[in-house]
């Protein structure tokens, strides 16, 4: 179960409020490389985990527990970014509403095209959990598969594509109040990076995990086919490159290249039921 | 641009049609994990490629092109798999149309409850483009950054779920054709883990690429919290691993623990405009 | 069954067509908080609708009718201002195509920026069943759950949801003539939450329908955690109100406060099965 | 920020594990009406909250917080009924694998047609964020209005639906331990409804917050219009009721009845331009 | 605006209930070739219709408020094979919930696990706007171009995927209740299809119509590539047809065969830029 | 099974790159009418064929796989287009980073506000499989129906569509590079559009196809509601028109006008169960 404080995790302030950005820190939120997918992914990773010991399964809960209070300094920080503008901006438009208001700067920054509709129309204001082009999040994104090895390289996934988007947040604003958030979260994407990455080592690293899953009898696998690089060019070039020859990644084999061709059969399905619905040409 | 052979790339066979494992196929088609994902990831990725040569967006290209092949392997399976059942079945049933047929069999394989209703009744007996519980796949799964590392993450995670897919399916069939198909993919899977690792291992493997993306100075990300394990459980307790003492992964610090609390302030937005759709009891 | 005329509902009008606030009127037809929502939802309802009279399911039928006509306002009122440009603003710009001529003008209003791009691309400058920022409504938004208070809840949620958009709306347009479709949208509105209330107290109002549903005896329910406020900050401070002293909203009970605590055990699930797709690790 | 203590909120335990009932609990996690909506939604509800006192924000973080302690009961209740089948029925069945031992007890509990697939091919036997027919949770059903009273509607809404589904739930188990867990969820929610009905009390009540938002001047709302129920029956009759007659819910008007006409004008859009992708029919 | 009348279009009786007939019917609602769809697709190719007259418009309105009726009468008959079932099953069954009601019948009809769970958990037996495998329906399916032409191709499509529906619909049932409703609605797409394509006749037919839009210029459109069928087979085979020699269907070429090969360049990208977010081994 | 060639199709380039084409370009990609939907389209329709030939496979497996150089065309035009803007524009602005550059350059072209977010911040500047408003692509739109006469109106449908929008786009540019592309793309629509008619003509035109599917013996759809058009204005007008007089198109009868009224009953559901999560005042 779980606890609260009201207090933020880390400082979160605007020095000049920004609606365009807020935008931009919706794709944090609600991005499919966002802090709700990686905060859910680890507690539905956590909650399903089975091992012999709870180990991972007590990792994962303190790192989830962790990403929630990201979400929520991202959340404050988007409707810190949309909070009204300076009353000066305000008395230079004609606006007496709060969509005028907003709009009425005359600079970029404050005006409605920039922003997602939403924030305005259907949050009034606040954050919402959507991306940065209104698009609400999927949960189809939180991966946890009941494998531990799998759970971690998503998880590394999810904090590599993560780093980058908060790198490109960033470099995106000149709002130091912003930019101490972000390196803040930056920092925290490395650890999280590192820390899957940990794991994958505790577990025996590359060679013992591999390949994924590695309780499947690997001689019941294809032999011919699990380490050549198949070519698909039509005239026959490949790139050449670490995957094309020497020693596979586990070390139980060296790359090879086919160049690929049909292996099978041409398919042919039965003709259509003449009660199935079909046109009487496709009845045999 | 691209060509065709109307022959498989691999045989495919089914020796006794089962609607139900059908079914359970459509997730290696149109599941987070499937085949369509992992051809236009790797397409999107390599069309979007950026960087000074050419290789990875043609080694891309080359395995892209690949599964194509695969999702066509998985479609026929399907079709084959909702096939007509037996004459002596179509006999016991009292059906006589295609829909009573399936039903009818009396054997769980055969009951219309067992498949995706969809696959019946919108594709008129062959596969979609969705999962095992008709749920349509969506695009939002195709994950391709601009950062070749972050990529790769992407790509080994996708092989990693999906190699447990294709075992789980081979574990749940008994059919000689299907055990056959699914140990070749099995086997493809297992390539393709190690050809994405092999990139990482070529672009200098961990210690070059970490963090993700390795272009941000890490000087500029906060020092005192890109290596520490935030512990979150109320009573101060944190399960020890390779993640919370020695060497950091890259080997540029030492892992730590943080006993997590709030560095931040409590968060105060202003109160809402009287213009912007609120409650008067929210209007300052 | 139903019949149309073909005339509108309430007149609408556009003084000054403006894409940039057809862009905002696409929330009030495929928005969350929309037309189409409360339409569908009220037929929904009606249609499914279970008791000894039919009294409840013949006030929704008239209601839900009510609303087709909402949509095709508002569907209208987003083709009008998506109408041609002036004609001297189409002079004034180069453009001989309809989008040149829109992102022509030169003005906020007129550019192309401001626009949803499928309202141009897709619907050839007319509305379509998405909301603001172009998302397409989802049906999963329609809530009809065979109880009959839960449903007046979710409508007395649905219509002040919609009627505070309608008036966002209406701040932030200053064309009289939207002005006047909204205030006739807002009345409506007004209405509907009145109409749904009245439904709960001739019900038997709060006393008589709480909790919903009203047909589980409440002795089956947990009698120690039925009235109580959950305080779950870490330093047992919580905000106190209406919710943690005095007579419960029913007339029950009194409200309390508990301390959150677990009172619960560490569940713990069983290993992974060695066929299961797992990690060797993960066997007991 | 948020902390986490590993034991459950309230005992979770299973007598008997039955994959069937795992998936009709998947409805309470992922359904639009589950855990995951409320949690949610109360966070960006207090997040987001602007008012001259952070009372309801820091109200709405406490139960927020609870939530997500019921996902987490819900999510370790759904792995528990996916638990390894007893021994004895494994060993009836011919089965060697984990699929083909879920298939294989003969009962309908047991039974992989029954299930989501997902829950087995993509979980390994574990919760997933989707409801009970597979179908993830997609965050546009988070509901934070920016206005209170639209959310407590909102609020009361969700658990009476929640609610609802909690007791139909429990009266589809049989299962001791599975009806206790419900029973104190049953609980929560008919705390929960109270308590956001509090706060409505504690804003004034109807009168007070009725027409949400009861910022818009109501004299600015179509007058004919804000009171009168419309029927829209062909012939004229219409269910009599509180809301036909009557002083209004809001004490400020009386209800009528307006039968139903078009009050505008028939909609005439421009002809299409030469220029927009129409047809040459339709250039005026 | 619109009027309703609360009997249906058609009778609607069920003899003999049975959830897994629901649960098919529910692809005729909320399914892509449902109709829901072609009612709301209907509406907005009326609402939005830009042509010198308003016939096109006048007759979309009449077929689309046709339509809700369509929608009603199966949303009925839905509700009706989900109704108790008979006295005597219940008294059978030891159940004394409708779950176990609904469950306890023995026969497949019956079985929970024949039924869409949310018709039950969240819809209390009631239709929902939902596909036969409880996906529901998205509004991106309503296509209304702007151009008539493509709006009646695509509504030839919708009836024609509705009737192949239907038939399988009517193909899966014994029931003569629901023969006898669907026998109607088959009906009633027989003629949806002579209207849409009566409609592409009264324009000129194909040879009129050719190609969509007729508004573009032809000989602005590449010359060398518009009526040549593309082999793109590796072995340089293709099938022989009407699409391959012959004059073309509009009467103003011939159809040619082109062995398909790479007409452009290699298509080659610039490096990423420093600050992009990407690895720094793509920055040239 | 395929095989690539790196080259383009068709030359793709870009005179002056502009985002804001960028995300209209978008729309070809990932849009309901662009490029991945009849690629993917085509293929489900091929591999799921059922017919005694495989004329129709073998010819929709050509198409389809041009196709995929179609998404590539555009992903790559896409790319371009969301280059580095100039190296004066970049000195111009004061930006730094990658997306103040974007920023930076004052013209409607290079806004970020005239991007999709995601273009920038998950892409890194590349294309992705989403429409021009940033919706990612649902594969629900892949039409394929078992009924070879259906899918064939479904891909007329999606060619004209994809046509009409393709004429859009290249109105909206004055790119000489794009409009070369999109006047070779725009050709190819052509063609498509005449092969999937010159498919039906081959298999026997309008009067052998119809009604779709055409295996239904038409004796035994309702002969008296077939053929006759239904008019649901509450006066009792009609648009006259090839509909409403004179023979059918499939020759086989006359059209009529049917003054719609109602033909069936009102419909009455039983009560509520008492077990069923409803409120005791909806239980009989």
């Amino acid at each position: 179960m779980y606890y609260h404080d009201k207090r933020l995790q880390y400082p979160v302030t605007v020095d000049k409020p920004n609606p365009a950005f807020a935008r931009m820190l919706q794709q944090a939120i609600g991005g499919v490389e966002g802090e709700i997918r990686v905060c859910m992914q680890y507690f539905f990773q956590a909650w399903g985990n089975r091992a012999p010991t709870t180990t991972y399964r007590d990792m994962l809960l303190h790192t989830a527990t962790e990403e929630i209070g990201h979400i929520e300094m991202l959340a404050t920080a988007v409707a810190m970014n949309l909070e009204t503008a300076p009353a000066s901006v305000q008395e230079e438009g004609a606006a007496d509403s709060i969509v005028g208001a907003v709009m009425g700067g005359g600079s970029a920054k404050a005006s409605i095209e920039g922003m997602i509709h939403k924030n305005l129309l259907t949050g009034g204001l606040a954050a919402m959990p959507i991306d940065s082009d209104g698009v609400p999040f999927n949960m189809s994104h939180i991966y946890a598969s009941g494998n531990v090895a799998a759970d971690m390289y998503c998880n590394v996934a999810a904090e590599s594509t993560g780093r980058v988007l908060a790198v490109r947040l960033f470099n995106a604003t000149d709002d130091d109040g912003m930019k101490k958030m972000l390196h803040y979260m930056i920092a925290r994407d490395t650890m999280h990076q590192q820390q899957w990455l940990a794991v994958l080592e505790e577990l025996g690293g590359a060679s013992a995990n591999l390949p994924v899953p590695n309780s499947f009898p690997q001689d019941m696998e294809d032999q011919a086919n699990n380490y050549n690089f198949y070519a698909t060019s039509v005239d026959g070039t490949y790139p050449e490159g670490r995957w094309t020859a020497g020693p596979t990644m586990d070390g139980r084999d060296e790359f090879t290249v086919f160049q690929n061709k049909p292996l099978g059969q041409e398919p042919v399905l039965g003709p259509a039921r003449p009660d199935s619905g079909a046109q009487d040409q496709q009845i045999g």
